[in-house]
Formats: C-alpha cells, sequence, structure tokens
C-alpha cells in the first residue's frame, strides 16, 4: 500500500536533519582514509558507468539514515507503480511511461485500449523503417536525390533532449561509420534562428521533423511556416521533406502536409520523450536505427539497475537521497554539473530542463504548498572549459556548490597527441580527478588570497566512453534520479503548471489587450 | 582620497539591511503603478540600450539609500582611480586597463615606460593592417589562395568573450556584406574538440589565432599541437597558418612559428580581454576591422556613462547595487541571464565566467576574510527557449531568483513571417514583457498547482537590435556592473587564485606523484 507523505512529517527526515556538518570533508579524504572512501562509496549504474560519492559530505550513519528513508518513503514500490501503470502524474491524471519506450520493467501496461509497450515498440519500428527507407534511397526528394540533411523543429524537451544526445554522439558516430546524415535544429521563436539553419543547409537534401505533441506550440508552428516558405521558395514541396512527430490526437496526425507521422502520447512528458519518436526519428535518420536501439538499451540497462530497493545498491536512488540531504539539511539552493567531455557540452542544457522543470515546485501533489526546499538550480559547462571560467567561485566563493562531475576514461574521435610526455585524454582526466580533491581537501596558505578551504562535494559519474549505451544510460540515470527526488519531495514531477501564465499574458500582449506595466513594456519593445 | 572599507562596515549599508521586503512586487507592478514604475526606473546605457528596473523590488527610499552607499564606496571615485591608471588590482600589483582598449577616459597612463593608450591603438592598428592583408589577398596560403577561417585557440576569457561576440554579430554580418571569414573556435584539452573542429574546416584556408597570455596555457599549447599536425600532415607549413596573440615577455612573442604577433599584457584580464587583440584579431578577420572599431565604440560609449556619480544616471553602477541590495540584504544567491536574442545564445557564458571569476572570493582585497556574501552564481539560456526549460522552477520553485532579461525590437537578418497576425519578432518580444509580469505579479487560481506567487525580480535592458555598438555597449555595461560590485564587497575583482590548485594537482597526477584518495580517483580514471 502506497502512501504520499510530505517529507518533513516523516521519522526518517528527522533523523537526517540531526545530521548535519559531521562530515569533515579534507579530513575523510586526505590520505589512505580518502583512497578507502573512493573504493567503498561507489555504485555502478548500467554500461559501465559508476556513480561515485566519495566525495559527498556522507559518511556510514547519514547513508543509513538515507536508505531508512527509501524505505519510509517507499521509493522502491513507487517507481514499481510508475512503471506498472499507475496514475503518477495525477494532476493530469497521466500515466508516466517514459521508461516503457525502453522497455518492459513490469506489468503489461494497458490504456487507450491498447498494450502501450507494443504501442511504443510499433513507433520505433516506424521510424526505423521510415529512416531505412531515407538511407537506402527509396524515400528521396523529388529530384531523386538522397537526403543528407535532418532538421529537427521543436522547442524545450523537443530540442534539449535529441540535441544533447545527437552531439553526444555526432564526433563518434562520425569515427564509427554511423554518420547517415547531419542534424540541425530549430527551437527559438527568434526569427534569426530559424532563418540562420535554414540559410546553412541544402534545404533540396534535408528533411524536416516537426515536434509538437499537441500540434500547437507557438513557436513550432511558427517555424513550421518558415521551413514552409523556404521549401516553397526552392520550388520544392513542403509536403515531401516534412514529417511530423506528433500525439494521434493532434491536428498534425493525420494531415496530408507530411510524408509521415509518428506518434508518442500524454503518457511522455516532453523533458522525458528523448527515447520516444521526438528523439528517435532525428536519431534514427542521422545515425541509423541500429545506434537508437542501442541508446534504449543502455537506458533500459540504467532503468533496470534502478529498480532495487537498497540505495547502496542504487545509484539513482542513491543520488537522489544524498541530493535531498544536501538540499534540505545542508541548505544547498543549487548544483553545478561539470562533464570532462565536449561530446556532452548541451547535456547540463537538458538535465537543467529535466531537473528544473520536474522538481522546481512549491506544492505537493495534492496541491498543498510544502514548507522545505524542493528542486535545485542547475547549471554546468563542459571541463576543462568551466576551469577557466566560473570554477573560481565554486572554489572560493562565500556559498558552497555541490558538484556532478562526469568523466570517461576514453576519448571518441581516437585522435590524440602526447605533449610533455602525457595525452590530451590523459590531461583531461587528471583534471578532473585533481579537482575533486581541490574542491573536497583545499589547501592552506600563509596568503590567505591562496587558501581553499575545501568541504565542498562532489561526486563523479565515471565511464569508459560516451557511446549510444551509456549515453542512453546516463540519460536514463538523471531521469531515474529527478523521479526518486521528486517522491522524496512529495512532489508531481510529470506535470509543468509554471510554464502557462507566461502564455497566456504573451497572447493577450498580441492581441493589444494590455494595460498598466504590461502594456508599457510592450510600448518599450515596440510590439 | 580613497579608502577601501568592508561593505558591512559602511552606514548606508546598515541603512540598506533595515529596509528587507519593504516592496510588494505584485503590488507595485500592477494597473497604472505599474506603468508609472515602467516609464520612471528606466536609466540609458550608450548605443539606445537601456536599462529598465520597474520590476526589481526597489523603491525611492531604497534608491535613495544605494546612493549615500554609492557615494560612501566611493563607487565614481574608485573607477576614476582605475581608468587613471592607479595599482587596483592590489593582489598582482597590476594596473587595470580594459577601458583603456577602448579609449581613453581620464588620464594618460604610463606603465613599462610607455603611453598604454599608444600602445593599445597600435596592436589594434597592426591587426587591422593585418585583417586588411588577409582580406584584400595580400597574405595567402603557399598556394596563393585566399583564407576563408579563422580558428580560435584559447580558452577561458580567450574563447569566451570572443565566441560570444563572434555569434553575436555573424548573422547581423552575413546580413550586412559583413562576414569577411568564418571563424570556429578551439578550447578544451578534450582531443576531441581539437579534432572535431580541424575535421569540419578546410586547413589549408585556415588562419590560426593562438591566444595565451603567458604563453603557458596547457590546454591551448597541446591544442596548438593538434593544429600543427593537422597543418603538417596537410603538407603545409604551420608557420605561415599562425598568428600569436599574447604578451610582449611571453615565449611566443618573437618566435618564428607566427605570421605574425599581436599584444596585449598584465593589465587586461583574460575575462575583459575581449577589447584588446585576444578579440580584435579574430573579430577583425571575421567582420573586417571597421565592425571591431565599431565594437570598441560601443564600449567606450558604456564606460563614459559608467562615471556618472549618481547611480540613478548610472546604469551600470545601479544594476550593481540593485544586485548588492539583492544579495546581502534579501539573500538571493543567484542570477539567470535571459537574453530574448538567439544571436545572445553564449553571452550568458561569457557573463558567468566575467561575473563569478572576478566576484566569486571570500577575501577582500587586503586578504581578510569578508562575513558576507559576495559573487553570485550566473547562469541562463536564450529565450523563448528557457522558457520550455527552466523556467517552471523560476516561477514556482521554492527559490526566489532574479532575473536580468535582455531584449531587442528588431531582429537581425531581417527576415520574417505572419501567423496569428503577428511576425516572430513581435511573439519573442510579447514573450519577455509578459514574463517580467508573470514573474512580477503573477496569478492566483483556485487549483494551487496553477498559482503564481510572484515577487520574483527582473530587470531588462532593451536595445533596437544586436549590432557591433549594442553588442560592446553591452559587453562594457556587465564589466562595469561587475567592477562597481568589487568595489562594494571591496574584493579585488581582476585575479583568480582560485584556479591554481586544480592545476598544481592535475600536474602531480600527470607525474604520478600522488597518494591516497587522488590516486584512488586517477586509477578510476586510467591515468
Amino acid at each position: 500500500m502506497i502512501t504520499w507523505k510530505n517529507l518533513d512529517t516523516l521519522t526518517a527526515y528527522g533523523k537526517l536533519a540531526a545530521l548535519k556538518d559531521r562530515v569533515d570533508l579534507p579530513e575523510v579524504m586526505s590520505d589512505e582514509s580518502g583512497a578507502a572512501r573512493v573504493a567503498k562509496y561507489s555504485v555502478p549504474i548500467a554500461e559501465g558507468l559508476v556513480y561515485n560519492y566519495a566525495a559527498k559530505a556522507v559518511d556510514d550513519e547519514i547513508l543509513a539514515v538515507l536508505g531508512e528513508l527509501a524505505a519510509e518513503t517507499q521509493l522502491a514500490e513507487k517507481y514499481a507503480a510508475l512503471y506498472n501503470g499507475e496514475i503518477i502524474n495525477t494532476g493530469e491524471k497521466r500515466l508516466v511511461l517514459h521508461q516503457l519506450l525502453r522497455g518492459q520493467l513490469g506489468d503489461a501496461v494497458m490504456a487507450d485500449g491498447v498494450d502501450k509497450r507494443a504501442f511504443f515498440v510499433n513507433e520505433q519500428k516506424k521510424a526505423a523503417d521510415f529512416a531505412g527507407k531515407v538511407h537506402s534511397g527509396e524515400i528521396t526528394n523529388a529530384a531523386g536525390e538522397k537526403f543528407t540533411t535532418v532538421v529537427q523543429i521543436g522547442i524545450g524537451g523537443s530540442d534539449l533532449g535529441p540535441r544533447a544526445v545527437y552531439l553526444a554522439l555526432e564526433n563518434w558516430a562520425r569515427h564509427n561509420d554511423a554518420l547517415k546524415m547531419n542534424a540541425r535544429f530549430i527551437s527559438n521563436v527568434d526569427p534569426d534562428d530559424a532563418t540562420s539553419v535554414l540559410e546553412s543547409v541544402d534545404v533540396s537534401r534535408s528533411l524536416f521533423v516537426l515536434v509538437s505533441k499537441s500540434g500547437t506550440t507557438l513557436e513550432t508552428l511558427t517555424n513550421e511556416t518558415f521551413v514552409k516558405d523556404a521549401l516553397k521558395k526552392a520550388g520544392l514541396d513542403p509536403a515531401k521533406h516534412m514529417v511530423a512527430v506528433t500525439s494521434e490526437t493532434s491536428p498534425l496526425a493525420k494531415s496530408s502536409d507530411y510524408l509521415a507521422a509518428f506518434f508518442m502520447d500524454d503518457y511522455i512528458g516532453g523533458r522525458y520523450s528523448c527515447s520516444s519518436c521526438v528523439g528517435g526519428v532525428i536519431l534514427s535518420l542521422a545515425f541509423g536505427p541500429e545506434v537508437f536501439a542501442r541508446f534504449l538499451d543502455g537506458a533500459h540497462a540504467a532503468d533496470v539497475a534502478a529498480k532495487e530497493a537498497d540505495p547502496l545498491k542504487n545509484a539513482a536512488m542513491l543520488d537522489a537521497l544524498i541530493g535531498v540531504y544536501e538540499r534540505n539539511v545542508l541548505g544547498y539552493p543549487m548544483t553545478a554539473v561539470l562533464p570532462y567531455s565536449q561530446a556532452l557540452c548541451r547535456f547540463p542544457a537538458h538535465l537543467q530542463q529535466l531537473d528544473m522543470e520536474s522538481n522546481g515546485k512549491s506544492v505537493n501533489r495534492f496541491g498543498e504548498p510544502v514548507h522545505y526546499a524542493t528542486g535545485s538550480v542547475i547549471f554546468g559547462e563542459p571541463g576543462t572549459n568551466g576551469q577557466h571560467s566560473f570554477y573560481q567561485l565554486l572554489h572560493q566563493g562565500t556559498d558552497i556548490v555541490p558538484l556532478q562531475f562526469i568523466g570517461y576514461r576514453r576519448n571518441q574521435m581516437g585522435n590524440d597527441v602526447v605533449i610533455q610526455g602525457t595525452t590530451s585524454q590523459q590531461k583531461l582526466c587528471a583534471n578532473v580527478a585533481a579537482q575533486i580533491m581541490a574542491f573536497a581537501c583545499g589547501k592552506q596558505d600563509e596568503n590567505p588570497n591562496k587558501c581553499f578551504a575545501g568541504g565542498r562535494p562532489s561526486s563523479i559519474i565515471i565511464g569508459e566512453q560516451v557511446t549510444p549505451e551509456s549515453i542512453g544510460a546516463l540519460l536514463a540515470h538523471f531521469e531515474n534520479k529527478v523521479m526518486f527526488q521528486g517522491f522524496c519531495w512529495n512532489l508531481n514531477s510529470f506535470d509543468q503548471e509554471g510554464v502557462q501564465l507566461g502564455k497566456v499574458l504573451a497572447k493577450r500582449v498580441l492581441a493589444h489587450e494590455t494595460d498598466g506595466a504590461l502594456r508599457a513594456y510592450s510600448d518599450l519593445l515596440a510590439i
């Protein structure tokens, strides 16, 4: 029997709140005790990824209470309820089925009169077949030429996840003979975004993927018009250059404006949709359906690992619980995501949406205000670039910012140089190891300007290489982490009511139905 | 007579601290009182940019005390001391002269036996002449072909500012017949970064700009080797394809490995160096020297405006003071930068370095610990993209995040479509106006999940268009804001000791001179 309780009503939370400031990171991470922590505080995720939390400000006693918190919050049971098809998105009365896109974790899930796993698999097959025909030349432009470029038109979850994963695998694909088509993305309603992308591609050889679940997203429909105009100006038939990714009930679903339509449903939130056709169509076109299938397999492996009830054996759950400890007991309001891989340059932007849109909420799943902090601000840039930028504040600023490092033993492109006896990849890895220790232990110095207080907690996810499987596992790890945190905070992590008010007011501005300050701002902006 | 005092010792700060939570934003921004604030709370920056702070939680009384704080902190006098050549970077015993790159604000500044303004102008002229010869075909590759691409090799300030400005003007230039060469950037020590860029350009037609003030930045020298290898593999002479931007005393300065060398000096911090040859060479090559000169003119105009002693007439000073009020009285630890222009897609990353590296410090300029919060975390993405991502938390999360909007009346590329009676540019502007009001006033609703508390402060910088002049003014505005905030907090905003420890430890890892946890992490990463 599942019960939904606020964090501050739980016995384990009371115990946890008493365990503040008990770990002296500079001390425990020094010398051989630090080495022992690195060996011990480690949990596999999947696909070779390991979550290491040695440099987090936790100890066995805190971890034991986090285990109690996991049990009392029924994290594993709630995850099971979710993947078995209960209505977890209570506000919108919807199932939450993004894990089902990757594999069956539990019971068959029937909804809308169909087996949803079969529905998702069928859509994936449709996307794979379509991609195959494009690659083979069965589907071409009017001149019989193969399409060389795929352009996604979408915003938010229809953009950030697929873009992050495309960029994560682009160079890998190039060096593994898997880059079938180049991909580009149009998202912003700023007209220069569409114009700039359209000027940079050969539209006659481009396929456009229009992504909007509702078929009513203003930015996306506006950008569709840009694309259609460009195609028409080039003497081309837009209907031969566009496909739609949408829900079966949307106006786009049966339109003859598209070569094909691929479906998701209301049980796939935008920020969780990269595993659906939202990511599947463009990634299958760019890299081939086999690569997208490998991505899904990696995500599924992480989903399976997240079923474990003991957080010490469940990286996503433990990551979530340590985050709750940092947020609610230690009081840290932000987290930096720092991947030491240029391929992950836009992965922090995806995580920013995933986390902040899911758990940036002030009412619980029953609509009651909560009296504790929830989702934190997420930001980040790749290392080593960030080291030469904002790390100054992370090391010596007046606030402590928890850090999420990500590092890989091998680069993707196989090209490297030896300078001063080491490769660039070794330098990259040496830097991430060095940063963890610099943040944890700091350094005393006679010159106070050169002092580092240390005590700045971090964890690191270490993998072998950014591959289709490992990026799938990484993406799913964070989806599951965010889900578990939402359970801890008793939130509905699957709606986003906070985006609505701005839309309503923007419509009023455009209809000139405003007064007061809104009218004054509109005048300043010459609308 | 200038005196340097900690913020918490100032009389005005004591008064300010008593003025907490006195402005009810939903109330004052409603109806005609809101319109009156929008009209009144506005200060010009330069080049058509205006700083509007109507939606900040301030009123006339707070502003009056901020004026007292400005006077007591001697903000205008300290700025004058800086541009007149006093040693403001006391830790490193250096002048701070980035404003002098753009124009003479006060006395002639003599250092190293030369007039520094003349020195900077001469370097700009060298860069302009060089760019002219490249554009005219006087300087070509060995085959006598014109160079078509310029690739910057640099990290941190040698990357973020020039990259942000290049991206800000790329589409403007394309539509104003000013795009002379395409620009690319190599920054990360991740070997895939250099490999990927090098594979995407025709190296035989590419000029490489190696940027390192000291000539010893590990990432940059490593990436130089990548580039040289690629040039040699293509049968080309690296010395005919590379220029150096460095200090006169660096090992790169007189090397025969470069076609030319352009100089900055120790008085230009990396994050303030976009106006020097660090930005000047690549931007002059990409857009022509006239465009770079216009950029400098715009920055200079903002520098001149920042001389005003009354913060109500000085946007940079007022922006800084309101930030101090938010940080130290209201207790907000982060700020989101939200440009409604795709051209500014990397401008937040530049500001992140500028602000966090300058003021993310815990000791004052005398090396004494301060007992108040200093620099905040800066993050952001362009609107409207962010609206479909992390704005959920900004609207309904448990923490308040102050917001810095940026908006322009006109787009850059002149192409637009009308959908539902309005252009995309109008939709873009309507959204930013709507967001300001949604954040400020919120909305009550019977469904608590659809409630918006409001009271979330923002300011907006409004301009006509992203042009060379206006992006220069925008960049300088924030440099000056950060400088004034550093004065308020009594910090040295011009050093960055916090980046050193990580470098030292990384070297130890690479030399295998580690034990304990650092050794354990190194093993996990297979270094």
